[in-house]
């Protein structure tokens, strides 16, 4: 699934936490260039006025622990990392707002956000102690037992500002990301603490803050810059990889299931719709272990419809899927132990030559992707051309990022890395690290085409090491069958050839145990090796 | 040949002529960090004290025109194309130092340079008027009358920063070009407009002329941003792409003729050092109509001294070549018509398997950006992990980029445009741009290997154009056989040796029609096709 933002929270709160503090910024200048000013309305969310009473209440499930066999880390091991990262950074505490962070950091779990299992909360981890922001009726006996023994207290969510202000009011050097800290923690931390160096007569320092064009530095008080925690969470552990892989394997039997249901049914001459079709996909997922959500909307995007890159199919106005036209379906799941996301492009008869050579080549560039090798300290930005160079060929394209992070049991999207034709992102891609490969062409009013598996960044035992650095390649997540109907296999070279049958194998033997009647069967059918004539 | 400075002039002329204003800049915002102060000497060059009477005088050969023929454009139309630049920069002049710049835009070339064909000047254009400063005994007859019916005066070379203070005093906004004008020029301009804005009573616009972080801006008085003329002078015309085709073919005449010679000289038992390979290397190009120089020093490097990236041979302490090393040759020449650059690594003997595995994965690399297929605007270094994807397969790598510009009869190194793991660059490959396509792979202490064609940037007919932009590729300039000896053929897909194959073939085609005797009989020889057992 593509690159695109979550939003769900930004009605539930005043308008200073609405927006990032980069955000806020921007947002700033760009209205000061036409001489406007942003006036932040401080008591007053203009969106909950017109919501009056029929405003939902706040989300407020349970929160569960993350079994440490699925995190792989505890708690203290990961505050105790993060704390090293302040010392370093020379900052006194962090302020945490980014919802998966805070997940990840006390292996917690929540139910707030559709897909994301993630809690509302905001963290602010200290050099001796830690500070959970959260409504207390989510915190179970559990959770609450938990917390206690990684020496984490509980404060109520909105008592957050007051915080910030009396650690400023003690000169705290807080580490504040401006990309994902609300304006309002921000602003609040900048008069407190500016407050607090004009009263202790510190002219010396009372500079003002500021974070430079690298985004890299701070003022005297407080450091501005990219959390610590984003990329050691993009890190995974052995335990972490091992829950993703179990539950792909669980995955790719639930989607085993459902398209040898679908292909009979569309055999049958059914009329499914494509809201239809993913009801029952996740009722096939839902029957297996450890299932809890769907981890995004599903794109089920029938001929044209699968063209429009962020298709949602809504009940009553969306196709019914044709079985004379290309049918892309792009899903993935929320289970206990791991995180799904996976694009497959389907036809039901016949599909043309237009549809096979165009198909083909974004195998080809699937290919490309998961088989490099490359140095250590490569952003991913490299490897997006490898993609994309045999739709290139023709003169074809398709304009979206090629790899998004995942995370682990958490969201389906995350950063820092990412492979795109967007060159700004220098984050090296680093072992351990989810990515998945998504390559795709968009005919627009005729069809769409996406191959999507997740990958992780595994080292090489390459035969050299020049410049005394690793090489690092991919792994596969994903293990579901490519149809070989729509592969033009005069395009494919011999070692395109050998990839497809080595994935199919592995298809075969990782996930038939997994599988009985039919959709056993449906899985040897699909994972029978190809040959050129 | 791959990148590296050209420094011949430094000694000829006082101090803060030997910098650009970038690089005193820099120096001078480096010494500052240290509590230094970088202080101008203005009326002395302590080299030139040095020297005394034993310098040698400033080079003094006669400029010549460089035919319309070759260049395909005349001096009016690209002075009124550099106006019309000017005009949207709202800029009244442009100040031009780099020589290359000079003698491209005035269809002249000189001889004060060792290897690129430039002459010693200054060029200020003006809306209505052409100054070039130059030493006049270099002007011949010819040369005074193609200057003046292009409408460009002459000045004394030493006049120019009298000039640029009476352009200041009249209150010019000149183009300055901080890279490449030097800090006399720069200081020049901006103490003399200075006096003439504060004169004026003019406090307004009277504010620290600078370039922005992205080097697109400047103060209200001057224009500081990269030259025009370096990205026009980049884009060649059919003229420039056809001379630069036909001294090429000259060129692989006499490498065919060269090659021959060597290989039989060493299987006699030749004792050649690295040096007389590369003075017979002259001696074979020297006969070829329009010979002019070479455009570098020969790098000739046997066995280990291949390894060497920049290695210069010297008479009297090189090496003999061995018969039984790798022998990497990366040499260049200057023609009337064209520019060359061209590298190959032969073996006289029994290549090893490890050599031939290096080799052939140099060869993929070369042949993987020989075909790439890119949407115009991609920016050269998108092109870069082409190149080098097969040896880091094996984990290998090159320490130095893959390609490089080339002037047409001019600097056989040329910007803006650049193929190299440096992400920096964003200029993008336009059709008629001309690049080195060079990758290598160098073991330190036993061999280096080097694979090097110039090819120019041409639009492809692709059967689709998504996006609804041009889709590019490259077509090859240089046309000399690559040794097949040290070529696996097993690790070639059927493509890799297709291309090989016909590759050989227009080598054989287009060169061997220049040929006769032996050096034809050679031709024939290393152009045969190759096939997998």
């Amino acid at each position: 699934m593509m690159f695109w933002h979550q939003e769900a929270e930004l009605a539930l709160i005043p308008v200073q936490f609405l927006f990032s503090s980069d955000a806020a910024e921007e947002l700033k200048e760009a209205i000061a260039k036409k001489n406007h000013e942003l006036v932040y309305l401080y008591d007053l969310n203009l969106v909950d006025v017109i919501w009056k009473e029929s405003r939902p209440k706040p989300p407020n499930k349970p929160i569960r622990v993350h079994a440490l066999k699925y995190a792989g880390l505890d708690v203290a091991s990961k505050l105790s990392s993060l704390r090293s990262d302040l010392v370093d950074a020379g900052s006194s505490a962090i302020v945490i707002s980014m919802l998966d962070e805070i997940a990840w950091l006390l292996n917690l779990r929540g139910s707030d956000v559709p897909h994301s299992p993630v809690m509302y909360a905001y963290l602010i981890v200290e050099m001796d102690r830690a500070k959970l922001f959260v409504d207390d009726s989510k915190v179970t006996p559990d959770v609450m037992d938990h917390l206690k023994n990684a020496g984490v207290e509980l404060r109520p969510y909105n008592s957050i500002l007051s915080e910030i202000k009396s650690l400023a009011a003690q000169g705290a050097q807080l580490w504040l990301d401006p990309s994902s800290v609300n304006a309002a923690i921000m602003n609040t931390y900048e008069i407190a603490i500016e407050k607090y160096l004009t009263s202790n007569n510190n002219k010396k320092s009372k500079t003002k803050m500021h974070t430079d064009t690298t985004g890299q530095s701070g003022g005297p008080a407080g450091v501005f810059r990219t959390s610590p925690i984003a990329f050691s969470k993009a890190v995974k552990n052995s335990a972490e990889l091992e829950g993703m892989l179990n539950s792909h394997l669980r995955d790719a039997a639930a989607l085993a299931q459902f398209w040898v249901w679908l292909e009979e049914e569309i055999h049958n001459g059914a009329k499914l719709t494509e809201v239809d079709v993913a009801d029952k996909l996740l009722e096939f997922r839902s029957k297996q272990s450890g299932f809890l959500d769907t981890s995004f909307d599903t794109i089920s995007g029938s001929g044209a419809n699968g063209a429009i890159i962020h298709y949602k199919p809504e009940p009553g106005k969306c196709s019914v899927v044709d079985s004379k036209k290309l049918f892309l379906l792009d899903s993935g799941a929320q289970y206990v132990d791991g995180t799904t996301d996976i694009t497959r492009t389907v036809h039901f008869g016949e599909p043309t030559a237009r549809e096979k050579e165009c198909f083909t080549r974004v195998l080809q560039g699937h290919i490309a992707l998961d088989q490099a090798i490359f140095p250590q300290s490569t952003p991913g930005f490299v490897l997006d051309a490898f993609a994309r160079s045999s739709l290139w060929k023709i003169g074809l394209d398709y304009r979206h990022g090629t790899g998004h992070g995942v995370g682990a049991a958490l969201n389906v999207h995350e950063g820092p890395q990412s492979i795109s034709f967007r060159y700004g992102n220098m984050t090296p891609l680093v072992e351990g690290m989810i990515v998945s490969n998504e390559p795709g062409y968009y005919e627009d009013h005729a069809f769409g085409i996406r191959i999507e598996n997740l990958l992780y960044v595994k080292e090489v035992g390459t035969p050299n090491r020049f410049g005394g650095v690793s090489y690092l390649g991919f792994e596969k997540l994903t293990f579901v069958p490519i149809q070989t109907k729509l592969v033009d296999l005069s395009l494919l070279s011999a070692a395109e050839i050998d990839w497809l049958n080595n994935y199919h194998s592995q298809v075969w033997e990782k996930v038939s145990p997994l599988l009985d009647g039919f959709a056993r069967q449906w899985l040897w059918n699909n994972t029978r090796p190809v040959a050129k004539d």
